[in-house]
């Protein structure tokens, strides 16, 4: 056999739904061929969440990530790397924050990050994490993005989403909808433009077609519903274009602003490779609403890969069954895909002098 | 055989793609076989652009729009009521503004509209009109909408769209997202969210599950990202929830402010009957990027029924036989099932006392 990419997947918060939508993954067959996904976090954890589901595996401690990785895969047998933070699964209650649950969450996040950056492991997915217990442990990020940021020094860290193969990026995310549209000024969609046509030549495209979604219905009718088109989000497209006319980006020429109820339709359909969608919900209603279990995050500006479900912990049905790890699985698909980018990701990422 | 449901389908803009998609659409088989669908416009206008799209039908001008509606459907055979505007095709150039385009537009409208209103016919389908030239002849609606509305005395004529089995509804819509943002009032959403459950009851749901999306990311986040949910999304809920605890509107209780990424998927799933979206883009992207195809249009608040598609006359490609008919396939099966609810229809919009 072929030697399989080795992705490691960190559990999430030990009292949510993460250990088990990752145990499903990790028995999935396709899942099983398609790489070597090694599960990080408390053995302990992990049995009792297979228990409670009634998922019949064996767990295999393994040393080092890629032990196994040429090896045919076992059915039922699922990888993981031991981070030693918990020894009962007793100790860890369903459902509730707990420090001790966050500890053991945030030592999957470094232990997986720092593999990922000596190259032991090809990348990470996360499953979700509680911030307040990752708060209770002394913590001040505000996520798993500014973690992982953090501990690989990057200048930034880029929510992309997804679907099908259209990567969607946001020039706002998380604020009020009146802010985000007080926002939209040439001087911020240039460089997310920029960016977006960085980060799709880094994860494969290498003359990428990108759209700008419009803000205002029908792209603002000429005027008639709202001017940001024509004063702010036309001219920062013009500004790209000339770099792009000039030869100093390689990409096609940006398209946009394309009205929203058609850009991302027609993204979906081949047209273009990647969309600005201007603030949180317009990237947000577009993908979920057309495919809900496969959209998928994945963190741009990372030296490493990163991709990660966008659902929260459910503790409320944490140690039921009921979760579907249908995006965890999507997630994991998608990070074999893009883990033949990480050279890419390295050198247009990793220029910290601080990395590795 | 039993009698079909016969439809009025007005051919739009004769020199735009609104007769040849009416034409593909009516010698559809599986369109044929639903309802009695009677193209209502000039016969050479119909007759040139078969020729156009090299489509061979045999045009059949009746004088009673029912007449056949108890007979098997021919292959290939279209039922036309002529309106009598155009005698010769040559008369209208392809893919221009033109006063005497826009008169045999108006003229189908008119018929159409009143053959509704007479029970003539079941219910109304719109191919797609050019408001130029409407408005070359004179006339000073601001569209199709609002030219049906006003030949029915209706009260009000709002958008919904229906794509599977999901209404949505929207509390703005032609106006700049910062407008639509600042129109987000408690005095706003109450009475749409009542029209919305009245109209849901119109069209077959007695007892209508309806959603509100919210407006901001995450909902607002408990006023983190933006305070309308708590300040005036919900107080309007609230308010009609206590109507329909007390039983004076029948109904299940609305559910929402649901962040927008989850409540269309949600809808689609079949937890709603409903949903409201509070401006243009947001059930526009919704709808259009789950199924562009599919995303019909449908007018509430007339006594008669309306489906339309929501796309224009495509002036670039009218007479290449390159538009496709799926939407106004779609809006004419939208239609037929929605023919069942015409009692229901006059009975609640059709109180005008100069109707009829």
């Amino acid at each position: 056999m072929t030697k399989r990419s080795t992705l490691a997947i960190t559990v999430g918060d030990p009292a949510g739904i993460g250990p088990e939508i990752t145990l499903r993954c990790l028995v999935d067959p396709a899942i099983q061929q398609a790489t070597h996904a090694v599960a990080y976090g408390d053995p302990a954890i992990l049995a009792r969440a297979a228990e409670a589901i009634g998922l019949n595996v064996r767990l295999n401690v393994i040393a080092n990530p890629r032990d196994g990785d040429d090896q045919p895969p076992e059915p039922g047998v699922i990888d993981v790397h031991d981070i030693g933070v918990i020894a009962k699964a007793d100790d860890i209650k369903w459902g509730v924050v707990q420090a001790l649950a966050g500890k053991a969450a945030v030592a999957a996040i470094e232990q997986a990050t720092h593999d990922a950056q000596s190259g032991a492991v090809d990348g990470i997915v996360t499953a979700p994490i509680n911030k307040e217990a990752v708060w209770a442990t002394g913590s001040k990020f505000l996520g798993h993005t500014e973690m992982i940021a953090d501990l690989c020094h990057a200048e930034f860290a880029d929510t992309m989403f997804v679907v099908d193969d259209l990567c969607v990026f946001f020039a706002t995310r998380h604020m009020s909808l009146a802010e985000a549209v007080a926002s939209i000024k040439c001087e911020l969609i240039d460089p997310q433009v920029r960016r977006a046509l960085t980060a799709l030549s880094v994860y494969g495209h290498d003359k990428p077609r990108l759209a700008v979604a419009a803000l205002n219905p029908h792209g603002g009718e000429g005027g008639h519903f709202g001017r940001e088109e024509i004063d702010e989000i036309a001219p920062a497209i013009a500004a790209v274009n000339e770099d792009i006319s000039a030869g100093r980006i390689v990409a096609a020429p940006v398209a946009g602003p394309v009205p929203a109820d058609s850009v991302f339709h027609q993204g979906l359909q081949g047209r273009f490779d990647g969309i600005v969608s201007l603030y949180h919900d317009q990237g947000h209603i577009a993908t979920k609403t057309y495919d809900f279990d496969n959209t998928v995050s994945v963190t741009v500006g990372l030296p490493i890969l990163r991709a990660s479900v966008d659902h929260g912990t459910a503790f409320d049905i944490a140690g039921t069954g009921q979760a579907s790890p249908a995006t965890m699985r999507s997630a994991i698909l998608t990070a074999v895909k893009f883990a033949d980018y990480n050279d890419r990701m390295k050198a247009q990422y990793g220029a910290s002098p601080n990395v590795n």
